[in-house]
């Protein structure tokens, strides 16, 4: 029998101990041993569980107990789960943990600490997908070009919403509170905070690459207007919030934004609170994965199938799927001027002449072309919408012509910029 | 340093050994040894290969060379690759295949032979779309309740160029063959075979159930017409020859057929020549899988990554995924006349007073209650067509209406159906 201890007991953790109580045949079937929870911790005993199992309020209480074989980590936050993870290790327990934001910043220095003991992670990106399992064993023959992902569920359902419904950012944002998709302070989510982390940690499996939330270009979706929907629209596109790793000349692209994405593409196809992860393989091509990226049993699947593993095998590899290092010592970042895309701009100004040549003077001398332009009349007789598709250039160059731009007298509000992924 | 001999060296075997000269670094960095591929066996020594590897026409080469760790079965066929990979595991080497009409048939007696040796096969399911993986591993904590997968790539680029193009069966399946996405004899591929050769691996999987092609229902997209194309157009549907895993009330059923699926589903925006799978596990929820279903790299990706698996973990389960035995022997299919579905049929009847009558009276004598109907006028104007979709109802059900409906002297031709998925 193989004894976990679930430290954090809220929604994921009562359905990792319920989903394993409930499929124990079929589970320990697949597994070779029965897996049994044995201990659960929480910081309020007070509180209601729905569990059958016996709970504590310290952690000690599962982590020195040597008949414990696996650590299961779900109580969210940095520092205290960072300590509990490493005292797992050292006392030589396996751990499964959900923590993106941990990994986020400890992964490379978890896996070293681990060396031969196994470190689950599955769940912390993208819920119930097997992303981490396919990045490290089922496209391990690949060198991976792009990834793309729809890594968080409460944008990609505001943005559907908006694009579906016509409304705008706030009541979208308001129904979605409702819903119980987003935060009271939403900001981690819709500012792409969350989708950076877990792009972080498919970068590395990929590219072996360390990087932190902060050395990465993280937009979030709180500026999309209603004539941006619309002109995503009438053009085409599906507005997404992507999370992307790219490799180009050597060198690592990682960023999170809002983006205009051609609606013929499947990662575009992709609504709702659903998350989906596109991924181009140098052999393979693209391969798309898609499912619920939260919930309390989505996310437990995840955490089990970790379990699961690690009683079949252990850890068939290190943590991050390399075994030896490659490359990623000489692996740098993209830095963000650097980057190269199409852009979507809106301005609204003074609608007096000359303000669209003024514009175009401008985008010309910074070296970026227009692929297609419009003007749309305001409720405001004196003022018009103009929205403007570039071609590909410099985001230091359209960084710089927007500055520009709005240093014109006729240019009433800041420059709204989305960048187009066709 | 690890040593792989392939047998069988066409397309997709080349791919494997350029690939795995090609990536070598990265390939060696994830799994932790140097993969090699020391030796290929083909039938004809006097066809030119892209390789860079010595040739031999004498399987034994490989399979009695005590130096070579893992054989990679790619020939094709039944008896012959089933010899040389029992040879191959009798000798204590790893085996590779992407033999899908094999494992048809011999899953579990390779899985017995086997035992810990390590037998991969994830190229042979959906090529590229790591789903053997995601199922083995990725959804081990779920009971899964329904498989649904666009397995075969011939008839999805026919279906979808059929439902784009409004082109008949005949012209698509001529293009197709242009393209080379069909053989000369198509039967294969368009009657539903290769498709029910993947389903059943992927239900030993799911369920460990252990099913031969002969005792499910297969069918094909041969007798799609422009008419039912239409129909589906005009109702939201699209066509997708679907194969389906489904547990009921502790039974099985296994079926292959062409499926009328709501526009709105995600199994649906499936297009093309690309394959996917969407499953629904009881914890997890649906995910979907996409990718290219064939073609040499990608399918050597698949191959690879089984490769890398081997040589970072041996075998960390059976090959079917159950440490221990599971229901599987109190487990049955469902048999055909008991599935149920909703149904679409389509009618060529003389256009005189009472034919609708004497069809309705048909279905509701067999319990078949009508959701749709449509008369459509025909070029001939004593002929009408009609198109009907029903509830819910058996097969039996439909069967026996359907060979009532075909006695009626004023009804042409056979009457066609279509299973509706919605």
């Amino acid at each position: 029998m193989v004894k976990i201890g679930i430290i954090g007991v809220g929604t994921v953790g009562q359905s990792v101990a319920n989903i394993l109580e409930k499929n124990k045949a079929l589970i320990s079937a697949r597994a070779g041993k029965e897996i049994t929870v044995v201990k659960g911790v929480v910081s309020d005993l007070s509180k209601k569980r729905d569990v059958n199992i016996p709970l504590f309020d310290d952690p000690d209480v599962i982590l020195e107990d040597d008949s414990i074989d696996i650590v299961v980590e779900l109580m969210g936050g940095m520092d205290e789960p960072y300590r509990i993870i490493k005292k797992a290790l050292s006392n030589k327990k396996a751990v499964v943990t959900a923590n993106k934001a941990l990994l986020a910043y400890h992964r490379f220095d978890l896996q070293e600490i681990a060396g031969d003991i196994p470190i689950g992670y599955e769940a912390s990106v993208a819920g119930g997908i097997p992303i981490i399992n396919a990045l490290k064993v089922g496209l391990s023959a690949n060198e991976i070009m792009t990834i793309k992902g729809i890594l968080n569920g409460t944008c990609n359902f505001m943005l559907t919403k908006m694009i579906e419904d016509g409304c705008d950012y706030f009541e979208v944002l308001s129904e979605a509170q409702k819903l119980g998709y987003a935060e009271a302070d939403p900001t981690f989510d819709v500012g792409g905070f969350d989708a950076a982390h877990k792009l972080l940690i498919l970068a590395s499996i990929a590219y072996g690459i360390d990087a932190k939330p902060e050395d990465i270009l993280i937009e979030g979706i709180e500026d999309i207007k209603k004539d941006d929907i619309e002109f995503a629209k009438e053009f085409g596109y599906s507005i997404k919030l992507l999370a992307i790793a790219k490799k180009t000349d050597g060198k690592i692209e990682l960023r999170v934004h809002p983006a205009l994405v051609s609606k013929d593409k499947m990662i575009a196809k992709i609504d709702g609170v659903m998350n989906g992860i596109s991924v181009i393989g140098d052999c393979v091509g693209e391969t798309l994965y898609y499912g619920p990226g939260a919930g309390g049993d989505a996310t437990a699947s995840a955490v089990i199938s970790d379990i699961v593993e690690i009683v079949r095998a252990g850890q068939s590899s290190p943590m991050l799927g390399f075994k030896k290092p490659f490359q990623s010592e000489n692996l740098t970042l993209v830095s963000k001027d650097d980057i190269e895309s199409e852009y979507y701009l809106r301005m609204f100004v003074d609608d007096v002449p000359g303000v669209l040549a003024s514009i175009a003077r401008i985008l010309g001398k910074n070296e970026i072309s227009i692929e297609t332009f419009l003007q749309r009349p305001s409720d405001n007789d004196k003022k018009a919408t103009l929205l403007c598709a570039t071609h590909e250039c410099r985001e230091k160059d359209i960084l710089n012509a927007i500055e520009d731009i709005e240093k014109l007298s006729s240019v009433g509000e800041k420059v709204a910029m989305i960048r187009i992924d066709r």
